[in-house]
C-alpha cells in the first residue's frame, strides 16, 4: 500500500468516501460489541472479544489513505479541514492505531478490556470531535 | 462470534445491511487492487498484494452473520431468497472463504496471483448471480 499513491486506489472521490466509511462502519460495529461487554450489557466472551479487537486493529489502519484531496463533498461528513490540518489529523490516526493495537491483548480479561475500550473510544472521539461532521 | 446469536449484534435490520455492505465494499476495493495487478494495469507489488489478500480473507468471513431474517428491504439488494436457500448460500460463502484463504499465499508471485484472483472472482460472481440484486 505504501508503494502506490493513495489516490490511485479510488477512481472517484465518492469511491474513497464509501471505502473509508465502510471501514469505519465495520470498526464501529465491533467497538459496539466490545463496549457491550465492557458495560455488562453482554456476557464477556474472551474469544469473541479478541476476534473483534483484532478486526478493529486492522480496520483502524484503512480509512486514512481514502481521505484524498477533494473528498469532502456529498455525504462525506467532514468538518475542520483535515487536509489543511494534516499533521494533527495524522497524529489522531496514530493515536487510534496505537490504542486499537493495545486492545488485542486487553481483550483477554474483562478488567483490561474495560480500560482499553475506554482509551480507544476516547481516541475515536478525539478525532470525531474535530473532523467528523454529523 | 460463534457464542453469540448473530441477530444480537445488530439493533435493526438496516444496521445489519449497512454492516454487511461495508465489509463487502472493503473486500471489493481490495479485489480491484489485485485485479489491476493481475491484468497488468498496475505494477505487481508483492507486499501490497499480500496485504490486500489478507484483508480480503478477513473480510470474506464477516458479511454472513449480518444476513439476519427480515434484512431484505430498503437498499439490501438481495434476490433469490438466501434464507430459503440457506444451504446453497452457506456453500457459496464457504467457497469464497476457501478461495480468499488461498489468495494470501498466491499473492507472492504474479502468476499465482493471476490464477487465484480468477478463482476468487468466480466465487464472488457465483453468489452475486444468485443472490445479489443490482
Amino acid at each position: 500500500l505504501i508503494a502506490t499513491p493513495a489516490a490511485a486506489q479510488f477512481a472517484k472521490a465518492e469511491d474513497a468516501v464509501k471505502y473509508r466509511q465502510s471501514a469505519l462502519t465495520v470498526m464501529s460495529n465491533h467497538m459496539g460489541r466490545l463496549a457491550a461487554m465492557a458495560k455488562g450489557d453482554k456476557p464477556f466472551d474472551a474469544a469473541a472479544a479478541k476476534s473483534s479487537a483484532q478486526l478493529i486493529s486492522t480496520m483502524s489502519t484503512l480509512p486514512w489513505e481514502a481521505f484524498v484531496p477533494g473528498s469532502d463533498g456529498g455525504n462525506a461528513n467532514v468538518k475542520g479541514d483535515p487536509w489543511k490540518n494534516a499533521a494533527d489529523f495524522k497524529a489522531l490516526q496514530e493515536r487510534l492505531i496505537g490504542e486499537t493495537g493495545k486492545l488485542v491483548n486487553a481483550a483477554g480479561s474483562l478488567n483490561s478490556l474495560r480500560t482499553q475500550v475506554g482509551a480507544t473510544g476516547a481516541a475515536c472521539k478525539a478525532c470525531h470531535d474535530k473532523y467528523r461532521d454529523i
